[in-house]
């Protein structure tokens, strides 16, 4: 007999969750999220419909599991399953079909984007999110509210696992946004990175919990333990944080690439280590370039999103 | 009523056909072909299970659809299908996790890179080869044998719309392969381009087709009548060239990578124009890193791998 | 004692040329060519000034040498000596800081792109492109005319050594344009490829000369004979094509992009085999923004720079 | 008149140099630094002769200035002087030339990678580093120690200037290494972003500093300031972190790439905003190749590396 998955079970997706929730206000933007209670595992899906908005991808995890990668996209999917949940992306895709209605349309072909958490390592089973549960998402998919923590594509997120496996503790998925004036930015995570969530004082919140002291090991302080004895410090494979930042404020195509860059690397304060070998780490920059910059230029706003992902992450795991 | 798709239809993959087949020797490849008949449209294969190759990807049109494109691949999938077509190789993923097992290896994630052509152009309907099929392909996946011409991911493509949709001509899949020495070397094209075939006169031999007269227009006796006229010269999207270059001799990552850049370069004498806005070229470039490199360094395979490709596109139209 | 070089010797720059000239009519672009006989090497500059243009920069051979690299360019530099060549660049930045007058102007730094050839095949010094010469032909550069052959960049260049270095004959550099409309299009090209230059019938017309036979050796042929004696074929390192595609009609940046790709690509029809682990080939796509496009897209002006390009292959060896 | 530049002065190079040093033990590995006093300005010369050293090449902020970007390099030369200081670069690999002898090994292209940082905002003058400054920091390049602060391509580096140019304050060049079994590994870095030094309990220390007051602004509550009145936050141009990660671990080019990215990201801890749009944020990763992995894999090797770069940018502003 096999492990549990896909292919040998009637899986049901569900949609409708109770729990933290982060309430936003951000035209243009529907996000939906997904779940087979069977993994668990799970989807989310931000939607763009019906236009589309300018994308800049930037990968930067030595392992990364993308599909698409345009510079225009209708949705975007953040998945877990590894390899296999980019089939969420897919369904997505589909789904965008009948949605637009088979008759019409049909060679407007919608440009999905995707990724992946390799969300395995607490669970025995090889569930994935697939075409149907994508599917399920972009239905579900609305104005207004993104669950917080263990839902959609963090829902089986861990992190921290730098020392061991064992030492992981629960990720999730995370986001905080902002208005000014009328730029608006937000910024989503799904944080199953090896490396531990890091607050701004510098403490370890989640990760690299010793069950013997029930303490969180501060990184340096256990990598230099381990240095002392001679251990080897090998972090296990299959790790990921994937990462949207959102505005409407226009941004031409090479600002764009830059402010995903520039908090790209700020997640590294929260996240640490980060963009390692054994991460697929993905930030995907999305605007809706509704509306002209006026106070803000794109360093300005990239310093106000690279806050907002600081609190993203800390809200994945709260 | 809608187009016909794959929401609307029960479809049904199939996997033997008659007509034209490159027979070939190239341990650890296997390749197969699946097709729906409903689209026309299909996927083409090629598995280097169980252990994989090393693979370099090179992207060189303006509209890539892609999936994957690791650094090491146990499959390759080629669709139609335009972007849903991606689906295909989420099937082969699925299917060599059943292959291998559910029971073991769950941890082994197999990957699979892959991409796509628009090939609606000369259907009226919406058919893309799906999960189903991506499986259904490598199932039926062996060795020895590469069906030619319209058939797997080439089923309905087209070649030569430079000038007007209209004048396009049947494309398809292609191969060619040779032994020296040790070196097994070959090359797999699915010819889906806006640009036309080019013999190795210098004539077009397929695409650019004037219904009127018959004859094909030369590229730029053809772009010198539309100057003159003052009509404007502008192809139509959907346009793409998939290949392969596969050679068992062993090469290290940068000479993987500049020799499938090489060999993709090349082939715009076979395909012209090529790599242009319109067209979404991707060339896979693998190793099984079987034998050590004696007669030929990689520059020189890259000369008999070019010669291969120019092949290979013109027995994908013959 | 050692090889004549910079160090050891007084270079004086010649910028004055008799020989063959390509007229051109292409407002904001001036060039200028100087040369060091005791090489013989040189560089050939391309100005922009005062404002500069647009620039994508296409790198594809395995061996680059590369300076700047910026997406906006108010000069190009391209030079012989191999890396050391990659000075010249910066004379031709230093110079236009003195041109603006030293007192205004201070603080707008001179975006400067440069790529080099090795040259040093057919000399036995070491003499190349200095600051000295970068800032001579700056300095010489005027609009209107541009030196064919073995001037400038491509004074030592040689092409056709696909078999042994000394089967290789004399590179150079070609140019061509035309004017569509209010659309001007030009292609500068520096070809010191170790492949040889191919006309439009296929044949080879420069390089892979066999002296006993007094034959140009066609490519495939001479592999052949290579393979069936069991000879290796084995390019000696150290060659590159340099090109420059510029058009007065407004692109944006995915369109310069993958114009470049496209015209780069076509190359190989003339230059065979090309993009090599041994070659260093750059293409640099320029807009001066100047006018809209009416007639042609991108792609159709792709096309039409394309036959441009081999046009101006041809003619840096006739 | 003119602003002082190198069109106008007689310059003479230095060499020798009082204050703070780091001593360091790296076979293989030799470091020098010029500087003209009239800038002052000058360039830091990292030497890996006679044989190089593998090299992977991070570029990540929005307006990089570099010169080659090799897999392997002999030297690495980062300079003040904005894009003219790329011309340091030039001279170390004519002064390489010189130290081989030019009889010998005239066909042994030394291959020299560098960067450059806008250092021409806390001064009133165009003095660069210049290709006799660079053969003058090659000349004078010896194993075992690195000057610490204002000295090289720091000598007129400021940090901190978020929020107006003159709220900056010096930065520098600063250096850290441990070794660890038999693995060494080190990190130099030279810091003039625009961003702000962190150290790490998350105070500023360097940057931002508010003359009214004498106190450093911290990067959030700036911000927010600057909202709530409506003022716009706009960082001025020209501005660059450059760091060097040298081992002497053995690593595969995947691992090197990827170790790269892992420590970059991780400055963004000690240097913040960091890679934005007016950057050019380069980090170059080199290993010597000499000993095997044992305790630590390369994303170990990346955690230590990562504690030594916020050690070595705080110790350019200490």
């Amino acid at each position: 007999m096999g492990r549990l998955t896909n292919d040998l079970a009637e899986l049901t997706a569900r949609t409708q969750f109770e729990g933290p929730v982060l309430e936003l206000d951000f035209p243009g933007l529907e996000i939906g999220c997904a779940e087979y209670d069977e993994g668990p595992t799970g989807c989310t899906v931000f939607s763009f419909l019906p236009d589309g908005a300018a994308c800049a991808t930037d990968v930067r995890g030595g392992s990364p599991g993308t599909i698409g990668g345009y510079e225009w996209v209708h949705a975007l999917c953040f998945a877990g399953g590894s390899l296999y949940g980019l089939e969420a992306a897919t369904g997505v895709a589909a789904e965008i079909f009948a949605r637009r209605g088979y008759a019409t349309g049909w060679l407007e072909i919608p440009l999905v984007s995707g990724a992946i958490v390799f969300d395995w390592g607490p669970r025995d089973n090889a569930v994935y999110p697939d075409k149907e549960l994508g599917r399920a998402a972009l239905r579900a998919a609305k104005a207004g509210r993104f669950p917080l923590g263990q839902r959609g594509a963090g829902r089986s997120a861990t992190v921290g696992k730098t020392f061991a496996y064992d030492e992981g503790e629960p990720g999730g998925q995370g986001a905080a946004l902002r208005r000014i004036g009328e730029t608006r930015i937000a910024v989503f995570t799904v944080v199953n990175a090896f490396g531990a969530v890091v607050d701004r004082d510098g403490s370890v919140v989640r990760g690299h919990l010793d069950a013997t002291t029930g303490e969180r090991r501060a990184l340096v302080a256990g990598v230099e333990e381990r240095l002392a004895t001679g251990a080897p410090v090998r972090p296990p494979p299959g790790n990921t944080t994937l990462t949207l930042v959102v505005t409407n404020q226009r941004l031409d195509s090479r600002e764009l690439r830059t402010l995903g860059r520039q908090v790209h690397a700020s997640m590294a304060r929260a996240i640490h280590p980060f963009h390692a070998l054994v991460d697929g780490d993905v930030l995907y920059t999305v605007s809706t370039n509704e509306v002209e910059a006026t106070q803000l230029d794109s360093i300005s706003l990239g310093i106000v999103a690279s806050e907002l992902a600081w609190d993203a992450v800390l809200s994945a795991v709260t």
